[in-house]
């Protein structure tokens, strides 16, 4: 419901385009040029466009490199001041492309749009971001706004930043402030696949994917989005593409993150993940009572150890064993809470087996929901390839099991056969 | 007459002190950790300290270069916004390290402060520095305030430069308006000479100098300080030190450039500079009548030629020579504009020759006023050198002749040794 009152008339707003480019995509001048020109394609269609820039590839590394060397533990307000400064740098370059091409374009700080955040310096998080500036510019005739993402200003009137991969949370956020018909995230990757195509050539790109399926394979290692990004677009309705930066323009390409009803046809499974610095903990003959497991997950969680899966045996001559999985790099820090928590007679247990040769394998697709015999399906094609489940969880659109390693990529290669996902639906 | 009224009482505010860095004095890690140790002695002593500090040297350079490699013509809005990211990258860490340091200290960005600058971007003058924000910070315990400098905001705010040098002028501006004890430069030299030391062996450091012989020199090339910030100096009574990052620390290091009240004794000439690259330009056999020399200096100054020294001879017969200085790279310039106002009648004259073989040399010093005799003695000590002046011009403080260049060395040791210079008065 946007309209602008000119004095000659009401016209109907243009239809905005949030399009991001990351670090890889804005690296050089000549890179910088190649997004300019897809910018300037959606502008020439009708669109106004917000651009959302990274830092030009390596420079935040830089920058972060400066700061942990003169400061270790340092305060994090100056790394703010000092790390957002790279994608200032990418916003005035990219606005000056534009203009080189006769697009009319200027570049915005955050502290000029104003992107309001919280204080929390280094991981902050979007609280407003009023329209009034950059609508004001639009009305002027301005048709491409280049906004340096991943920062904001705090009440406190400080430069904050939202934490790596803050980015694509900035330009969800924009698509969602500025009703934006698409925010367009451009990488060096050509789409969301239905698994890692190093680990099977039978990966097929998906078109489409639901919101929450993305937010599944993002959390299992799927780097392809943020998570915050993307959790922020599904409560905003933002129609989230990814898309290559290295690829021909193309209105299909890439993938789009969408609504479940935006999808008429999918796969039950939308695809396969894995995860492959999974170690299992087994907590051998705990005495099982009420408050168990907080006395165990506490601990756990305040020595940082970041638990996935849980599983509690059945329980006998009051005993029981608890298994729970959590990465690698972390056993050391686990064994240490059990140890300390057995020695304060907060926990009483046997022995803890550390198994660190496991893997994670899923399948996700919001088709699950409505299709009974997934699990089942899944079960049989590892027990065809001979691969024993050692852990079993689920949630309403995703089953993860954890197997030997060393059967990962035969599981993930039999469960990507399995439910047929070479083909599209 | 600033003081702070506390819940315990009144405290007389501390004195405060402004510390400029320059690019070499911040070009690295270790070289931001000496500036900072240096500015933790004067935070020792009692000082709260403002300090400006310029991009770690080759940073602008670098961004500079990026903003003319795309676009040639720039929109000055965007260089600006571009360029002055390298000075907020060193505030944030000479901030870090003053805090590794245990010393108060936090970065202001000049939107921040705000530096409140006209609209002319790339060279935008300073308006206004209002200090309460600062203020509050020192009154909370802040005693060092690390501001980018070099950089302000708009009245539309947006992100203006001041130039290049402006971060000199940041700083005197500082100082004005903080009613700052000192305001102390530090560069890559140790102060001022009483003539360029490659030059002459006898060349002395001077302890003080005044304002208005600094400005002199500064304008004949003597570059320590920026022309605008020895100005602004002078107008508001600056104390401005010029010293050396790569000395030990000593209070009376450098050179103290002040009014001249204070200055107790000084020689009658202060320094003797020079200028290399001159040109004499002379037009010979002008129609001598009233606006002639409208009529050749207004096509000159309209083709950015910078007009130094003017004679004009005797009229004879209703013409005249006139005979001006600039410098070499602009002759090309001069001769264009002087033939087009020829064919456009504006002036009429019978041939300009140019002379790109000369150099100009000066004595400067405060001491001229009260002494006479001053010209009689430089030209006696050229002449003695046997060396041909061409033209003569005198201010209140300076006399400058122009010579054959290859007598310029041979000149400046001259005066140097005529006017005693290497021994202070």
């Amino acid at each position: 419901m946007r309209g602008v009152f000119a004095p000659f008339g009401v016209f109907d707003i243009m239809p905005r385009l949030v399009m991001k480019f990351g670090g890889t995509s804005v690296a050089n001048l000549d890179r910088i040029r190649r997004a300019a020109k897809r910018v300037g394609v959606e502008v020439a269609k009708g669109y106004e466009v917000i651009v959302i820039v990274s830092a030009m590839s390596g420079k935040t590394n830089e920058l972060v490199g400066w700061v942990n060397e003169t400061s270790p533990m340092f305060d994090a307000r100056e790394y703010d001041a000092v790390v957002s400064s790279g994608e200032n740098v990418t916003a005035g370059l990219m606005a000056l492309t534009l203009q080189e091409m006769d697009v009319p374009a200027r570049s915005w700080q955050g502290w000029q749009v104003p992107l309001k955040t919280t204080s929390a310096h280094s991981s902050a998080r979007i609280e407003e971001i009023p329209t009034d500036n950059l609508d004001a510019k639009f009305a002027e005739g301005m048709k491409v706004a280049v906004v340096a993402g991943f920062q904001g200003i705090s009440p406190e009137g400080r430069i904050t930043t939202l934490g790596r991969g803050g980015s694509d949370t900035t330009a969800v956020a924009f698509a969602a402030a500025f009703d934006a018909e698409r925010c367009d995230i451009y990488t060096d990757v050509d789409g969301v696949y239905t698994t890692d195509p190093r680990i099977s050539d039978k990966a097929r790109k998906l078109d489409r994917i639901a919101f929450e399926e993305m937010l599944e394979l993002a959390s299992l290692g799927a780097k392809v989005l943020q998570t915050r990004s993307v959790e922020l677009a599904m409560r905003y309705g933002v129609k989230l593409r990814v898309l290559s930066s290295f690829e021909e323009m193309d209105d299909n390409a890439g993938t789009l993150v969408c609504a479940e009803e935006d999808i008429v046809e999918s796969n039950v499974v939308a695809g396969v993940a894995y995860s492959r610095d999974e170690a299992k903990m087994t907590l051998i003959s705990v005495a099982d009572r009420p408050g168990i497991a907080a006395a165990i997950f506490g601990p756990l969680s305040e020595a940082g150890v970041n638990v996935d899966m849980i599983v509690q045996n059945i329980s006998e001559d009051g005993r029981t064993d608890m298994t729970f999985s959590c990465p690698t790099d972390q056993v050391t820090r686990a064994q240490k809470a059990m140890e300390d928590a057995k020695t304060s007679g907060e926990i009483n247990y046997h022995e803890l087996v550390a198994d660190t040769d496991v893997a994670k394998v899923s399948v996700v697709g919001i088709g699950m929901r409505s299709h009974a015999g997934v699990a089942a399906q899944m079960f049989n094609a590892l027990k065809n390839e001979g691969v024993n489940i050692k852990v079993i969880t689920t949630s309403e659109i995703k089953i993860s099991v954890l197997i030997d390693r060393k059967y990962m990529e035969l599981a993930v290669q039999a469960l990507h056969d399995a439910f047929g996902l070479e083909k599209a639906a």
